[in-house]
């Protein structure tokens, strides 16, 4: 088991998941979802991807089930989108970087639980990249769309390389700070870079081969 | 772990779980899937909530795996709902008022599941809520169309006051007839009341922010 | 817990993942999501329907997660897939084929799987024909269609009876080598005459009953 984290990533993870409910809600208000749907998708989008790697690494019941300050903040952030969205929505440029922030976040410490859980360098970057980007797709999926992390935005690889960097410094030993500040650092860099500079994924080459 | 629940207590869950398995097959009918999804969706319905419940509480596996009548009922009202499924149609006002009765009951048994599994009071109302509506949520999904709970009705805010009076009763120990009966006749009268009524959620003011 | 399983049998599980991970990347590419969007349903696809299995029966983590090259096994089929696809679209005649192999594997392995973590007969054949069908289920939601599985085409049912026939000979004592071959014998049987011969699940009867 890892140790009780510190307050300051208590404060940091609490950021990220309210940066994460806030464009949870900003979706369900653009679907015309009533309240309660955008305070779901605020939830689902804060928490899911730590929900869906806790049950996979069996770490049941998910951190967030134990601790109510998890349940609350998703809670405000979505209350917050859905009762002054048209501001929130003319911020969205501001709540983009803010995501990046939570994505880079989470994939730091969605490996290094992974790797504390005892699993191998491989699966422990892709659960960091599933805790990073699991919520989104939930949300989108719960609202009736195909995933944005499918669309062409670069997204998914950042995070899956912010994931990587700190399996493999925390594999050959470094300490725990290096290894967080690295990986977070590449991954909130590579994203905005991407963001700004509007890189895209590859698309399938040709006409659609139906 | 919970004692071994009465006679009573499963015939209700098996009714709860039949009246979900209706709804199920009745949606999938109306989508036109073959039978086999009518099948899957009555199942998914009838039992997904507890699914859910049980992976994030880690009570798995859930308890439906382990007993074959759990499994036999959803069959049973998918196949009676594929068969005659103009005669249920016609019938979906008794099978409204009787999906509140399961949805007042799951979201109490789960609600009390969770508090039995150590939860404390905030993570198991909402699990009792998530009981209550996963089934129909992964219905949704399954069959294409974005979650009936998001859309306006009163629908899962109902399954949340039940679940917290039952929780909250619980704390502060009560008998567990009067827990239960308390949190779903809460969640029964408040969603029959907003379906005469025609209650509704609120929905985003203004225009779409987008 | 399962012995250590035969090279044989791990180069059979990681050819039935390759296939359905081709299918997931094709239908991505056919919906046109990017390279990771290929991927990733290419996970899901190949995956999926064991890591649902394996979730639902408390064997966490996911033997996949445990071992790389249940990893790298669908970024191979989904990179192949997103290079090659008006090729592999070209081929979909073999690719069905091939899924049918796929099928009718993991429908015997995740039934047995089932029985030796203490599953009885029911729950264990309804477990395999999940591993068997959850995968591409999954892949369908992603992606944003109704699953294929739903729609009239006989998928599910050869899958539930290979599943009931392990579990069947395995119950009543035959060798695995037998228990294994005639589950995956009745769903390939099944699954290719029901392709060939174009039939179908029964659809709803008359109009729409809404």
């Amino acid at each position: 088991m890892p140790p009780e984290p510190s307050p300051f990533l208590v404060a940091l993870d609490l950021l990220g998941i309210f940066v994460f409910a806030v464009t949870g809600a900003l979706v369900a208000v653009r679907k015309r979802l009533d309240i309660f749907g955008a305070l779901v998708l605020a939830g689902v989008t804060g928490l899911g991807g730590g929900f869906v790697r806790d049950v996979l690494i069996g770490a049941t019941p998910p951190a967030a089930l134990a601790d109510w300050r998890y349940l609350m903040v998703p809670v405000a952030g979505g209350l917050v989108t859905f009762l002054f969205h048209p501001t929130v929505g003319r911020l969205e440029r501001g709540v983009n970087v803010l995501d990046a922030f939570g994505l880079s976040l989470f994939c730091v410490t969605g490996a290094l639980k992974a790797v504390a859980f005892g699993l191998g360098p491989v699966p422990a970057a892709l659960l960091g990249m599933i805790t990073g980007i699991g919520g989104g797709m939930l949300r989108d999926v719960l609202a009736g769309r195909v995933p944005m992390v499918f669309l062409g935005h670069l997204y998914a690889t950042p995070a899956l390389a912010g994931a990587a960097i700190a399996v493999l410094l925390d594999r050959v030993g470094q300490p725990q700070l290096v290894v967080a500040l690295a990986g977070f650092g590449v991954c909130l860099v590579f994203r905005l870079v991407a963001m700004v500079r509007d890189w895209k994924a590859p698309l399938p080459s040709g006409p659609a081969s139906v």
